[in-house]
């Protein structure tokens, strides 16, 4: 491989209640920084499905935009989702924070019967299909199943036992792993790590997304 | 010293164009952790100056909160600056973003005649006054040397001349300052990092936070 991967990454907002995990999402960008790659940020230009008073826990009677908020966290530099053409890039990423699981698809209301949001499955479907290597942090690898299950992917999302058996149901099978490192399926291409799912401190966050770009990276080359 | 010093951040909403830059805050606390310290964030509760829309740099008319908006940064674990006793702390760390001159002050409209929130000058004044060690990134030292200029203090901004020039009218010193490096002021317990004053790369700032973080433990050791 003579170039370093490129990698998108793909948010859902900017905040864990409602958005894109920021500690997730900045700790990406940096381990990819770190390993000598480039990136460039995307998200769906869509109405949030709601907003959370990040203090309180509480809904806050406002609506904000996906990409316009996501873009608070890639200072300004980020393109709609549906300008993502995976065939550009070799990596693409997927934090966690509660905007993967209700802005990119409705599991937070509907469970493993939940529909995804057509520009997101799009990306994952194409980025399979052409073997680009698919990153997922946290609660995120629930999308991932959603879509990709069907090719019984491996993934996990910590060890957490009710939503591993739920994410199963997708055909995708669940692997228990520590916090600060990355489960890797190199025959389908998809490494995932559990981030806040297990994380106490941002420390750990950052040991999973480094473990998560390096097996990434190590797999783009091969 | 028998603890690891403990650290207070003190942000200004969520973003750069009108919040804490979070790319800053967010390395600033990776580097605390990664030095085995721990931290509290706080932030005024307060009105933003300006709410900024950060894919188009246009105004929104909507109004949010500086202590809601900041929760995203903090996961919710945040308190109202008026809360924060420097007694308890050994260091304090202000990130930049233009919340730093919009929501902490007013230097953004009005230049070094600006006036800085009481909340924020009051910890400044009683951090000074206990030793606590400061730090400060990319735009935040205006803030600080609005207040504590007085004093002689030095820091950096980078190497803007106009900002620098600036400065020093309050009686502060600059320094010029490469972006992965801190300015460090040892006799007045302040450390500065130039961050995406000059920096291109998140890489650069995640440096430069380390290597403030690692220049405030040394003096707080002291």
């Amino acid at each position: 491989m003579n170039k370093m991967p490129r990698f998108a990454v793909v948010l859902s907002g900017c905040g864990r209640a409602d958005g894109s995990e920021i500690h997730e999402a900045v700790t990406a960008l940096l381990a990819i920084d770190r390993a000598g790659c480039t990136y460039q940020c995307f998200a769906p230009d869509k109405e949030q499905e709601v907003v959370i008073n990040n203090l309180t826990s509480e809904k806050m009677e406002e609506r904000r935009n996906v990409l316009v908020e996501s873009a608070r966290i890639a200072r300004g530099d980020i393109k709609n989702l549906r300008e993502l053409n995976p065939g550009e890039f070799d990596c693409i990423v997927f934090p966690g924070g509660l905007g993967a699981v209700l802005n990119w698809c409705d599991f937070a209301e509907k469970g493993i019967n939940c529909t995804v949001d057509s520009s997101v499955s799009r990306v994952l479907e194409e980025a399979y299909a052409r073997k680009v290597v698919i990153g997922a942090m946290c609660i995120a690898p629930v999308t991932v199943a959603k879509v990709l299950g069907k090719h019984g992917i491996t993934l996990t999302i910590g060890n957490d036992k009710n939503v591993a058996k739920t994410i199963e149901l997708t055909g995708a099978k669940h692997k228990d792993t520590p916090v600060a490192e990355a489960c890797i399926d190199a025959k389908n291409r998809i490494v995932s790590t559990p981030a806040y799912m297990l994380a106490g401190r941002i420390g750990e966050v950052a040991a999973g997304a480094e473990a998560m770009v390096k097996a990434m990276v190590a797999l783009a080359g091969r």
